[in-house]
């Protein structure tokens, strides 16, 4: 079967799984911001959050792709329109792509010592996570957790400060992310059994209390901060609110409305950066 | 089929062909040698210099690897004792294997920028070389001659100091091995026909006229060494000798005793390699 090169390009697309990137850009830009507005302005070091973001987007990328490469049986038979198994890209291309574009991501991570490091332990994690971590998901939980929250610190090192209040939002935001984690292991539940050892399937469901404390602990983190770190009035509102949200998506999450509950923790986790935002913007 | 940790392990050795690897980690600390002489004892960057052997030794090794997965379906008819034929290693695990050694090369690079920018730039055309380029030998040729080439080069950029010495040294470098690549795709006419185009395939007899011109460059090059960068008279006899050489191997590549010329090709690079310790261990 022969391909024009708008449908590779389109297959290379959906193989990077554009959105995720361009997410992972943003929380590098949000990461930078904070750590700007409180130590100098963003536009000293705009060069160096734009490379960190470029950097961002490309590894990701190419966790996304090598993902595909060893997801390929599953999937198979499972979403057979993905681009591997609808054969529109082969899996040494998507070998050659994936080393590519962590080649890409790593170039554009020379901004310092710290931003190097982490990227080269993000593509390893990632490789890693899809590889031979893949049948000990719960253990991948932490990776994605991590690799997503990792983001924000990434953003703040490429203006090469490191705060209190972003490593609060980093912690913060591993737990929303390790609890939406564990919710998606009990959605994918029967999608799972046979392939892949979940929390859900390794310890029934007992699992559900790791997840408890993930929920609580991920707004407790995010009200420290206006304690502990002298942060606004409107941080604390929009906390409250998110605290609100995250307690209805546990609330379905106990009502084994697993899929609903993930949205929930979405939103959630959507309003406390909004709040975030607004907090550093208004300072 | 179930395999030994032992047999992986030497499995995953062929794989990354340690004596490349090897070879490569040498080159390094020659082009480390050849500046520190020149500008500061050695001992004074020990550690950078040792950091850059460990990345070119895996970097190496990451390029080898990939080769492997790029030749496998040749290699299952041509070579089946290889680990990927084997079964010994899936290519699955040769991704892993190839990011892994990459990240670990690259990592070990951050010396300074051109270290790593060097670092980088070897992973992309290694890659490419064994899966976009795979067929087109005669463009790999010159990738496989640079990269081989320009391990002085980084060595010397370890230490932080590139000098024309090192320089001449890789352009030298650079030529024989493209003459030794070409001479070996003579050699390889057959097999390689219908699977790769190389330039004994793609221009037939003329070929050689671009082999001679290599062949001719090489030497001149190291001479000029002398010639214009005060190099001693050691050096000179040290390349008076690799020239005879490497006459003789120009001799046999005409007589089409491809293998031998290539051997020749072998002996003369180690001469010429010697004279220039020589030169500058005695400076």
């Amino acid at each position: 079967m022969k391909f024009s090169i708008k449908d590779k390009l389109k297959a290379v697309l959906e193989l990077m799984r554009v959105k995720n990137c361009l997410m992972a850009m943003i929380a590098v830009l949000i990461g930078a911001m904070v750590v700007s507005q409180v130590v100098r302005p963003l536009p000293f070091d705009a060069i160096n959050v734009i490379l960190a973001m470029i950097s961002a987007f490309f590894i990701c990328a190419g966790g996304q792709a090598i993902n595909d490469i060893f997801d390929a049986k599953i999937d198979a038979k499972l979403n057979k329109k993905k681009p591997i198994p609808s054969k529109r890209i082969t899996k040494n291309q998507a070998t050659v792509l994936t080393i590519l574009f962590y080649c890409v991501g790593l170039f554009f991570a020379q901004i310092n010592e710290i931003t190097i490091f982490i990227a080269i332990m993000m593509v390893v994690l990632l490789t890693l996570y899809s590889s031979v971590l893949r049948k000990v998901k719960y253990l991948g939980n932490f990776i994605v957790a991590l690799g997503t929250s990792l983001t924000f610190i990434y953003g703040a090192s490429a203006v090469g400060v490191i705060t209190n209040t972003i490593i609060l939002f980093t912690i913060a935001a591993f737990f929303a992310n390790v609890a939406r984690e564990i919710t998606k292991d009990f959605e994918d539940i029967k999608k799972d059994k046979g392939v892949k050892v979940t929390f859900p399937i390794l310890l029934k469901e007992k699992a559900k209390s790791i997840a408890i404390f993930f929920y609580v602990a991920s707004p407790l983190t995010a009200i420290a901060g206006y304690i502990f770190l002298d942060l606004n009035i409107l941080y604390l509102g929009g906390v409250v609110v998110a605290t609100i949200v995250f307690a209805k998506a546990y609330e379905l999450f106990v009502k084994r409305k697993y899929s609903l509950a993930q949205k929930k923790c979405k939103q959630a986790m959507m309003i406390s950066l909004i709040a975030f935002i607004l907090s550093i913007v208004i300072i």
